[in-house]
């Protein structure tokens, strides 16, 4: 064995058992109530919980949006997620007009590559479906990208995917075994709304949140599982954010269909509240932040096994560029942080009690690895699986702060909120790269995440 | 008194029962177990049924479509309509791109005044919605028209209102005393399976009902009812054809919302199987008549009192019209007739037993009224009102044939169907125009209908 | 014409419009914009509303129980009534074990017939189902009682029903062409619960609530619906009073299914806050009155067509007799009055714009006529109907005060409650029985009324 | 290590991946890729699957009733289960009146210890609730029972607990950490309905069906369902086997209450069919095997998770006491058998494709020990938990027949079922006490399992 983590907890989504694990080549090796190996690296976790690192399936770093690029790059964004115990993130790789499909993968790659500190894999975002896309769907899921993403918004932006464009993708995902991700808002409602409140002189953030409010979301999560059904083809709809989008998820699976709901820490910590705040505008993302209401139904959610995974949908900006939309709501870049929060978060809501370890694990890490096409490698403590664990102390108390924070980001919107128990190192496919508050990961380490296809 | 109907039995929504009519002024003027005047015309009914007259909320007369004009003019239509029962039809005025829509109602009501054999009112269709329509919605209420309609559908024709104007016209009526209509159906699916089948070269009217199945028009009526409840603004869906919107509609009625579902005759009788039989091309209409689980579920809908009212949404078009999509269902002019038809068909299924006379009455004539702001002066047997009045034969078989109806379509879909009892006598404000298989009305006679705006 | 009453606005179930009415032999002759009679009394009621008088089907006159006797006798209960704007009255005669149905009734009707100052009909209580019961059912449909009522609680007392019997009488109703009602709560759960307390030390009125919540009704209204829809046959459910109840009605009803609800003005009014009140014990009845919540589905029930009348469950106490349980919630006589006053609150509730007259109508007099086998004899102004009328004056402010109410009970619950708009006169079959306050009629005059079978 | 079990796929209820696992002092003590100990006894697996023994959680061995004993005893019983896979079984103790709950268990404890093959618990059957039986509930979770069970029907047997019973139990049961378990029919519609079947001479098995049907079992579960929801408690329904209770099943669940069903082999391979077959009073059983929708629905819920277990309800008689129904049904013993089959069954269907073989380990293993208070010890392979293994050979093609069980039974209703793939061996606590279709057990080795209460 090259490493020998002895006396902790292990927790998966599915147990809770006190053993020892031994680490080999970056693999787990073997999991045993002893293992001895006089050459190998013991690491004494007595007191203290191990975990699969958790899987972050939804960040925008070093994405050109608003007219800027969010403010983590590569590094600095999968740094502050090692720190925060996650080991892999899954960005996107959005095309543009007249782009094929595996040539954006690679133009993004080149971009992510030498900079990644985690294991990391991309969706790739369709705007532009023509005939030769459609059939280059099942080369990528060759390539190892089984996961496609449309854009239900934007429409402006050139970004929108309508109901035909949807229901093709959901159609040859099908087919080829890949699952399509929705952005679920309607866009004509947000443009009427935010053309009334400009025209009325309402441009606070609030006016953000009244813009996009709840049943302009639930729209498209309604109309998107509807054509799922439909067609019989499975559906993963990101950053759900209400109540009744919630609903009409439960309702399908109820009825036996593959669809599978994320939700992100910042729908669960705060609620459309923060609008009202004098620093509103940092909590600026789409879809916004919604009222209690849908915050307990997306916890209530967790509880179900109706919302599958916990992502991040971390795409911060620079306090210099959300002050841009200081008088006018629709100059705020939309984006929040939280890359390096959700773990802990969650980690720590289990640890007063309020949903289980197990639960946390699987939402987090086992769930999108499973979705995504790549567990057991990634998502579980299992023998044979990449060796991307989190070391936990629930002992820790721990404030957040711009201080204790790893991004780029001047600020961050989680600013004070006190966590029950903290992550105290984290290792990335057997190497130890975040320890005590401080990274120990380099650059580069990371590495494409090939996936299997659905079946 | 200038005519008494004596000895029928009176059916309205809600009662049956036994009296004489005594009509003067073309208004009932008394209903009375005795009613003498030496000067009155008698009309002796014993043994038969004396109903108000039917209202035919939906219908496309004269109307250019599909490269042509529908076959039946306002003449012919209102004519076939008086020999069918129907004794008032509400038409659609199309909005051209840049007209006004009292301009667009006027330059109507020029064409249909001087052929009007019955009453008549319109629906005014908003196809081009500038700020200044917007304020327009008042003045066609005050002027009389409190009742608009948006195609969800139509979208390469330019018909098509998206969701943003669908829920400024929703907000508005609201506001104004009006209530928005809607054709629902998803166009970007129709536009894609259309293309799909034309390319695989399936063009029988088979692949009409596939383009347009159940889950194209459900995706619609779920997206309508979606933001009318959201808005709290009432609806009346047209021609709704489906179960699952029939769900939709049952459940919005549950929760106390107004929402308004019509069906037509050609939903009830006859399935999607027709689109197979040699003439098939003859039932094309959008929506497509769909399969026994809907026809099931609609028939439900007028018991539970989920469905609102019964209109024929008649449009024919000639035989040789319809040839036009022998080798591609694309090019059939999409409608059907049945304006002559809507009542004895209707009142056939009560004679059987399927529901309750009065059941029919409520749905084609008294909800219609009562939702279009023309009641009690249309759709009931009170004294007051408008002596619209309809006299049953319960025992006269009657079979459906292009020989015994009285339009100037070469054809009709009813042909061969054999109805239980039939009308043998149509009166329109107190005039004979119906009698015995003949019309004996004239042009011009039917006005127009001034209505009240909702409350 | 004996009588004409001129000038006043018709209220029926679907119509409003202004005619005269013309009375002879007691029942509705003529209803006509204007009638000559130079004989006829003539009762001018300009600025009032003519309606059908008010039909309780829920009454307990003269009702041995909780070791007393109800504390209105026939001619004090159906004076209230008259007075209170109600023309009929369904009272129950209850079997003993060992008796007859057909010699309950009679042995009932002995007791009413000289006392009757409205017209009455008999509800049968089945408490002893002997196979030679089951046989008599038919006779008493013959008999004109087509209704029958168990009782789901009261199983100490030996009044129970259990599901064996309940499905038998649901299985016989349907086949002899009658009804069933039920009381519906659970009497194991009432039972442990009151021990429970007792054995507490917990005796104030408030613990009759506890003792009997929302799911001790909710449960026996779902499983008597279970049955009837399992047996298809028709169900009355009697005083529902709360949410999850009404909501089980309502997805039966959307089912098709044959479920009919009632529900009492004191739980449309009151809530169980009255309990905690110094005078609580006057509002104990069973089911008690529920929180704001199930008020609140009640109303909505109301206007979504789910709940099918409004009754009273008349059942007065003496103030004295109510004290038997000042110190012990369990020995209070269960039950409340409200007979004079149903018609007249419902009415105001109307007035002040809650629901619409004609819905008043509907769910006070033409439903329970029609559900009940008495349609149109009773429940509507239509010619050839019994000319039992009710004027309204919309314009005269009321307080209820146990000084303005006509029955021999020395409270009332409804003391000091403010109403808008009051009936100022009733008609029995033709015969001014109360005007502006004054009861005007006689014991004895109220016939049994002979009730047709359901079809 | 005393045992290395090599190159075998270990399936779990989340995972699924290839490793060795070894044995020590009975518990598992290494999962690892390579394990090396000279003195161990090496079995190598290659090409098989490596599974945690079934729990098969409803048992009746040696059980008197219906007027004889059930025909497997302790001994035969558990050599049945070990050679099926099942390594833990819990039977019941059923109080008799005036008895203790722990004397119940310790006296079935005496039968049970010297006789059974594999490790066993009881459920405690309440039938006697006094008082200080409700007080020893408490005794008994310490005692390491924390699960008792009531009878809705048997009614006339004497074992019914009607509603007040039911909820004191579940009200107790949250209290001190148990959970209820609920035999769910309604006694009075059976009764009923056999009495009547009688009384028409309608004596074959299919009225034992037609008994007690879909409507009978699901008012139960209903009602069931309704208590744990009112009174916030923990519920499990043992047996269900209807589409509508799974409905609720599936509600309550989603709306976050803790229930759990359980169904059986015999409800998800038969239908009601087999009561026509000259052999359907084999199949005789409470509650009866349900139609095909139901069987449907069980699948769902399986695949949905609303089912959280399978169990046998395994309850055998010998022919000839089946036989003393041949011209009566209710003179049948009701009870099945199914012990050995249950895992073969599931296991099969899972390789045949129809759900995964983690759903199978997950709801025949993992769900009964952490619903019953025995997880990790039971239900997973994971270190530190009992060594109780299944080795499961994909490619055996095997046959059901009396020839190759190994109960005492006559019959098996499971004749010439056809299985692909099956168990090789069984592991209990490390010891193998099945092999290739025989059994190398003793009695007395099973142990009594003390369980956890729920927190």
């Amino acid at each position: 064995m090259d490493i020998i983590i002895k006396n902790g907890v292990i927790i998966t989504a599915s147990d809770t058992y006190r053993a020892n694990i031994g680490i080999k080549n970056g693999k787990i090796a073997a999991v045993a109530s002893q293992i001895e190996d006089i050459n190998a690296k013991i690491v004494d976790v007595e007191g203290e919980y191990v975990l699969p690192g958790a899987i972050d399936a939804h960040t925008h770093l070093e994405m050109p949006f608003g007219g800027t690029v969010s403010a983590d790059g590569y590094e600095a964004g999968t740094r502050a997620a090692a720190c925060g115990g996650t080991t892999t993130v899954f960005d996107f790789a959005l095309q543009k007009k007249g782009y094929g499909l595996i040539q954006t993968a690679k133009e993004r790659d080149e971009l992510c590559a030498p900079a990644a500190c985690v294991d990391y894999a991309f969706h790739l975002v369709v705007s532009d479906l023509r005939p030769e896309i459609l059939e280059e769907l099942k080369t990528c899921v060759d390539y190892g990208i089984p996961s496609f993403k449309v854009f239900m918004v934007y429409k402006k932006e050139g970004l929108m995917a309508d109901d035909g464009v949807l229901c093709q993708m959901l159609e040859k995902s099908k087919e080829v075994g890949a699952i399509i991700a929705v952005h679920a808002e309607n866009p004509d409602l947000i443009d009427i709304r935010m053309e009334q409140f400009l025209k009325e002189g309402k441009t606070s953030p609030w006016y953000h949140y009244l813009s996009r409010p709840e049943f302009v979301e639930a729209e498209a999560d309604k109309r998107a599982i509807h054509w799922a059904k439909a067609l019989n083809a499975p559906l993963y709809i990101v950053h759900l954010a209400n109540k009744e989008g919630m609903e009409e998820v439960k309702k399908a699976r109820d009825e036996g269909y593959e669809i599978y709901a994320e939700t992100c820490p910042q729908y669960l910590y705060f609620t459309n509240q923060v609008y009202k705040r004098e620093d509103g505008r940092n909590f600026v993302c789409s879809p916004p932040i919604k009222g209690k209401e849908s915050q307990d139904a997306l916890w209530q959610g967790i509880k179900t096994g109706d919302i599958a995974t916990i992502a991040t949908d971390h795409c911060p900006f620079q306090s210099y560029e959300k002050d841009w939309g200081k008088d006018d709501f629709t100059n705020i870049p939309n984006g929040c942080m939280g890359i390096e929060n959700m773990y802990p978060y969650m980690l720590s809501e289990a640890n007063k009690g309020r949903v289980s370890f197990n639960k946390v694990v699987e939402v987090c890490s086992t769930n999108p690895a499973r979705i995504y096409g790549c567990f057991p490698e990634k998502g579980s403590i299992t023998v044979g699986s990449d060796a991307d664990i989190v070391i936990y102390d629930p002992h820790k108390d721990f404030t957040i702060s711009k201080e204790n924070m790893h991004s780029d980001v001047d600020h961050t919107i989680w600013e004070g909120v006190k966590l029950k128990g903290y992550p105290v190192m984290t290792f990335s496919r057997g190497r130890l790269i975040f320890k005590d508050g401080e990274f120990l990961g380099e650059p580069g380490w990371g590495k494409f995440l090939k996936r299997k296809k659905k079946i």
